[in-house]
């Protein structure tokens, strides 16, 4: 029997597209003058079956896990944030808690991995290990690890999926999760780490160089090095080699939404990276993407331009949580406001080039 | 008497902006993780003398007017659709319309030289002539003209400042407008029309390349073609001989807003074009300036660059009427409630890396 996550998504609705396509084009405004807003409205058309698409209760899930790779010293943070910052999501006090509550949004915290003992109150604990394992010396995951981390993302989905819900946003939260996610680009688009490795929260110098050392002799290790000879590696044995359960659960997450025909948001370097990993899976559930930042992260445009994406906003934002596509919501949402609620030229009695060009045909008559 | 419009507004207030800056710094978040939102929150602070700005009243005003040059057939959109447009931003079907309903903010619509010869109903009708002359044969505006119109921007800014206005959004509607901004930007930045000149609404290759030699034309019949043996124009000759109502009364409401020491947000090319002569007239009004986004319009970055702006977003838009700044307000808005509702590290208890080097370092020891 065929892995749940390899069975195809359904493409979204290319007549309710159409039709919202053919309305942007009588609005009172010239034609393709509100840019990407008229894309993405086109897009979530499609999605939500409907000429004319909206964002009543939008969900966001975020996935947390620690990194065993942090014992090489490539994060800024010490591994017991992770958890400080999941209590901190349910408190109310992180940038994405802040935000989810400005914009209406459901906000769930899902712990898929993490070095927590104990489960933390009002987050839903879906985990078979604590931590992933140092993929500079071994697998980070187990075959176990992996399967369970991408199906974590597909409960959450599910669990998530009530009669309301009209979008999903993915975030992330693991200390060590750029090293994680820049090994899994690098594999998958057969780079050398040194081209993509950015600063995550904000390491030196020293410490960049360092982290792009640790991440080349990963690669080593696992026989990920980019060969051009060979196939690019399958994104299984990438996602279990270098990558992490909260990776994972990610990757899992956007093809159950696809699956579920449900449109995400896609946040930053770390979520792209698991967004790559899932469309490299199963390429059916892109259409369901919407792509919302290009990060400060350095390799971030590398991994956006191997996705063919273009996303809204390009602000240096490089906290992750989920926190860069929740900026963007608001866009999308006057996306759709100005796609639902202008008048057409013939409402509004504008004229428009094309009758003009009438008008100016009789005139010289 | 020195002209009022040359006179200083005082400059953002410095402690609010420290304030705001060590605020940043505090909370849950890698440091300059969000980017140009904290940027903005931290200028925000600064022309609100506050550590916590927001805002709640904002208000839209868009400065209408006709253009002589389209007798050059330089648009693609009859010379009606000025008209026509008020009518559709006061009916509630514009892009700038559904943009300020959904933003609760105020809009008012200001006629400075449109060539209706009744005021529209719920338009506020400020002008002294029906349109500017064609400026590739003449002068577009005369002395008066000129006077009246950057006046009217004052005006216009100091009705709608009551007691809870927190901020300003400038916008301007007029067919043939983007030939105005874009003589004006060649004029004040030394630059041939030609590289600088963009589709405007939508005009195809033939059309752009007749509205490229009209606006050349136009430059050298004025003594206004880019030499570097001179120093730059005059920016109110610029106005005057190439500009717009619509140009001068936007111009004048930047120099206005800042004397009131109201932040105010700058649009699309058009708006651009006149912040540059605002700013090129009197300096000190450029700290009260937010730059929302950078247009589909071929001169915009151009424009931006010299005057050292790098806006919110870069999505394609070519509509005006204030649109781009009003899609951008809810980032500017989230960008406050981000700075001002986060916890900090010690609220909620979370390792700041600082405190995590000590521990290190006390590991060490």
């Amino acid at each position: 029997m065929a892995d749940w996550f390899t069975l195809a998504a359904p493409l979204p609705d290319q007549e309710a597209a159409a039709a919202a396509r053919a309305r942007q084009a009588i609005l009172t405004k010239p034609t393709g003058s509100l840019g990407q807003l008229e894309e993405v409205a086109i897009q979530l058309a499609a999605c939500q079956k409907t000429e004319t698409p909206q964002i009543n209760t939008p969900h966001i899930l975020i996935f947390a896990a620690d990194h065993g790779i942090v014992a090489e010293g490539v994060s800024l943070f010490p591994q017991e944030v992770t958890g400080q910052m999941m209590a901190n999501f349910v408190a109310g006090g992180a940038a994405i808690s802040v935000l989810a509550r400005e914009s209406g949004a459901h906000l769930s915290i899902i712990d898929v991995g993490s070095i927590l003992e104990e489960p933390l109150d009002r987050v839903v604990t879906d985990k078979v290990t604590r931590g992933s394992a140092n993929f500079r010396r071994q697998d980070a995951l187990s075959a176990t690890d992996l399967s369970h981390a991408l199906a974590a993302g597909q409960r959450a989905v599910e669990r998530a999926l009530t009669a309301k819900t009209d979008l999903l946003i993915l975030g992330e939260m693991g200390i060590g999760n750029t090293s994680a996610a820049t090994a899994i680009a690098a594999a998958l688009t057969q780079t050398a780490p040194a081209q993509i490795t950015g600063a995550g929260t904000g390491i030196n110098p020293a410490g960049l160089s360092h982290k792009r050392q640790v991440l080349e002799e990963s690669l080593v290790f696992h026989g990920l090095t980019a060969d051009p000879q060979k196939a690019p590696p399958e994104p299984l044995e990438v996602l279990r080699k270098v990558g992490g359960h909260d990776l994972a659960a990610v990757t899992g997450a956007y093809i159950a939404a696809a699956q579920n025909q449900m449109p995400v948001l896609v946040d930053g370097f770390i979520c792209t990276a698991a967004a790559l990993a899932a469309v490299r899976l199963n390429p059916s559930c892109r259409p369901w993407m919407i792509f919302t930042h290009q990060s400060a992260e350095q390799g971030h445009g590398h991994i956006l331009g191997e996705l063919e994406a273009r996303p809204l906003l390009n602000i240096g934002l490089r906290l992750g949580e989920g926190s860069g596509a929740a900026v963007a919501l608001p866009l999308i949402r006057l996306a759709c406001s100005l796609h639902n609620k202008m008048a057409t030229f013939e409402d509004a009695g504008v004229s428009d080039k094309t009758r003009a060009s009438k008008e100016q045909s009789n005139d010289t008559a």
